[in-house]
């Protein structure tokens, strides 16, 4: 893998919430080269069927092997339930989803053991995190349910929001419904770690204590330097990014919010 | 065009929202053929650049021609507002989009000369309600305001909520600033017209009196009987309805909901 080490990590999302995660890696691996792509022109994945998301998801791998990264990191929670098996058995380079991180961290912070996990539709219906919690500790209780309206909301900018605490209160509400004594909850939509003051309030009200949540893009990036540390590929330079959407309508906008940045110039792609 | 009586007439949207054009139609013109196609896979078309709606909408249109559609209706207002001009000199059957049937209704409508759009974030951007009423009658006052939040509460089912009227009583209340004065609302979104009671109820508590709600399923409905009765094309058989889908995902859960019956078996195509 020596060779390798001047490649960059690419990164690929449905959007722009995928940028909370090289936020992390950033943060984490101050000297890596990034190479981001948001397909804004198709997203979002959460409410697609499994065909479409793995369809879309090759064509954005393609993509980024094709700027010879080293590692792909499938920040679309969606993508990497329903798209990662397969890329991961292709690809000659390591591939690493949101979901596995996710639910072992939250493995590891629950002391009730029993989990909730919030997400978009296509994310929740592929049970990807419950498969994933319990192939940690099949004894994990977890429980699951879609926010739909929380992505819209993120991108509106309604992140700290009576609107937005009042709405995840009805979603954790009937999440409750389903175990009252779960004490950690998963983001599972890398959109969520922007409403984390809002969910933190509304969880506190419906819950009556505080939850630990959790959300995957610190995960992501501790479990990235993991695996490059292994292989020996940990970069030494001078960390860089390059963006690329393949719709440009709300870069300008939306990209610093996620990645707490100005992203920089951005390059718009057709896939 | 008698050789046309039979064709159907063609129907595009984004997604399921321009079911509720779909609905109109059958109500306005029972004898008639209908073929939908919704483009689940890559809906929504509101927060795209105008370059890559128009690539879709061709996509879209080329699959209805290729059914022999003898009148193509866009039922996407983010389509008509951007894609509508280059189809309507390119094909060689009519094309109605959603704005003009919508501006002409609220120029109708509109006592004190003064009207609100509200739309998606690229219909509202595009400027084109703005653009046909003006061309209408250039002295009516209009003013605009996106509502990026009300498709998902729609499609989430929250139709005539406490939350959704709260939204929709932010998003008022932002047009209201603008001008106080507006008498007339057009729900600029195919989505729209199921939340009416939502908005009418907003309306009211930012208003303080009723405002005439326009939507532009009825008036596209009535003007594509207006084209095809002038050009001797009216079908006189019992009506059918053809509904295609490029995802499957969520068409059984929403299509009820927007078309107001079972939409029967739906075709799932690649474009």
């Amino acid at each position: 893998m020596a060779e390798n080490i001047g490649a960059a990590i690419g990164v690929f999302d449905s959007g722009v919430g995928g940028l909370t995660v090289v936020r992390a890696l950033r943060r984490a691996l101050p000297a890596e080269a990034l190479v981001y792509l948001g397909d804004t022109a198709r997203l979002p994945y959460g409410n697609k069927s499994p065909e479409t998301v793995r369809r879309y998801s090759r064509l954005n791998v393609d993509f980024l092997l094709g700027r010879g990264v080293k590692l792909v990191l499938i920040a679309c929670n969606t993508a990497s339930a329903v798209a990662l098996p397969a890329l991961a058995d292709e690809l000659s380079v390591p591939v690493l989803g949101a979901v596995e991180p996710g639910a072992r961290a939250a493995a590891r912070a629950s002391q009730s053991r029993r989990v909730g996990v919030i997400g978009t539709l296509g994310t929740v219906r592929s049970g990807a995190y419950v498969r994933a919690l319990h192939a940690i500790d099949d004894s994990l209780a977890v429980v699951q349910h879609p926010c739909p309206l929380l992505v819209p909301l993120a991108e509106e900018g309604w992140t700290d929001d009576a609107v937005t605490v009042t709405i995840a209160e009805r979603y954790l509400t009937e999440l409750r419904a389903l175990d009252p004594d779960v004490d950690t909850l998963v983001l599972g939509c890398t959109h969520y770690p922007i409403l984390k003051p809002a969910l933190a309030r509304a969880a506190e009200h419906v819950f009556g204590r505080t939850l630990t949540l959790v959300d995957s893009a610190d995960a992501m990036a501790a479990e990235a330097a993991a695996i490059l540390g292994q292989r020996h590929a940990l970069a030494t330079g001078t960390g860089t990014l390059d963006c690329f959407v393949t719709d440009h309508a709300r870069i300008t906008e939306l990209g610093p919010r996620f990645l707490g940045e100005d992203p920089g110039p951005v390059g718009v792609i057709d896939l």
